[in-house]
């Protein structure tokens, strides 16, 4: 399934990386405990990271009631959403040839806040799920008034646009001949070995155990 | 040395984690091959991510001349730069105390050009020098054409404040007793085995060798 690119999501910088399909844009968000959300407030523009996970065909964040930015979003601001992941920085034979290999994707529209109660409940969950299976069910759950003071909001991914570079160094024809080493240096994004709170009373779940294999 | 923050740089959120020294946001910035910028184009506000560099007390950005990116910063456009590490998962015994570790930048201000044609080598020689030190003597330098091609663009760090977390859990007190492992579940970004161009005809320089060591 794939969504027809607006003149907001048409990317026009070597458009053949654009990628406008739907599996490809979840398995993005899908990788990303971070986005970052642009907003204009009047003044000034901002570029602000947090949280997220998606839920069917929604991003999903929150935050405190409070908090600027949840308070700008509820007040139905335009935004631009971004997601990105570095793999790799591409080495050609020619400085102007290097590039980076990566996975990034762009959402456009407005945040919505989801005021059901119900439905903050099994979003808090699916959040908790996303970061650690079954542990959603381990910690305790937020109260009334934890969910009385925390705004959680989502946006449409209808409006959205993935584009991705793999692969290897494109060098102009002529730099071949060059004696310059050229290939790719990986990035990624690893699990390290869980550091335990020296308090904990209990063993380490699955999800702990297996975090760094 | 530290800067005041400005109404737009002072953290408002948890701000014991907010800093302003001038050496924690290089070294946030230096640690970055991406940022993110959020600028508005009159009708939509756009969150672009981009390659960037810095050299003393301005970021730096590149892209082609023709690029919508360069061309609406260079428009003189009030911009928000924003430069985040995620560095973990940070797991409580209670679901609304769960957080994340992390280092992050943003940056207020507008972007100039850099039109001195010496700037844009010496420039281009320290993004190159970033990616791979000494990689800027032997790979092809631009040419004419590619640097009459690129736009170089700075942004002064002078508006800009840092936010960290680090370390443990912090539990209500009352939760201390549930039993539900408590602990971080580190994340980094980490260097991986270099992918040699099939046509090489040239060893692995030194920081090709040392990339994953």
């Amino acid at each position: 399934m794939s969504s027809a690119p607006t003149p907001r999501t048409r990317i026009r910088r070597i458009a053949e990386l654009a990628n406008y399909e739907r599996a490809t844009l979840h398995a993005i968000v899908d990788a990303a405990y971070l986005c970052h959300i642009s907003f204009f407030d009047g003044e000034s523009s901002h570029c602000i990271p947090t949280a997220c996970w998606r839920d069917g065909d929604f991003l999903y964040i929150h935050g405190s009631n409070g908090g600027r930015l949840m308070r700008q979003l509820v007040a139905d601001r335009d935004v631009s959403v971004a997601i990105t992941h570095l793999d790799g920085l591409v080495l050609a034979r020619s400085a102007f040839n290097h590039s980076m290999n990566y996975r990034s994707a762009v959402v456009y529209g407005r945040f919505e806040p989801v005021t059901d109660l119900a439905a903050k409940h099994a979003l808090m969950d699916a959040f908790m799920h996303k970061i650690a299976p079954g542990r959603e069910d381990e910690a305790r759950r937020g109260n009334a008034k934890e969910f009385a003071a925390t705004t959680i909001l989502r946006i449409s991914l209808d409006e959205a646009a993935a584009k991705i570079r793999t692969g290897g160094v494109e060098d102009d024809e002529a730099d071949l001949a060059l004696p310059v080493w050229a290939g790719v240096l990986p990035l990624a994004q690893v699990r390290q070995a869980p550091l335990a709170d020296a308090a904990n009373t209990v063993p380490a779940p699955a999800y702990v155990q297996r975090w760094a294999l």
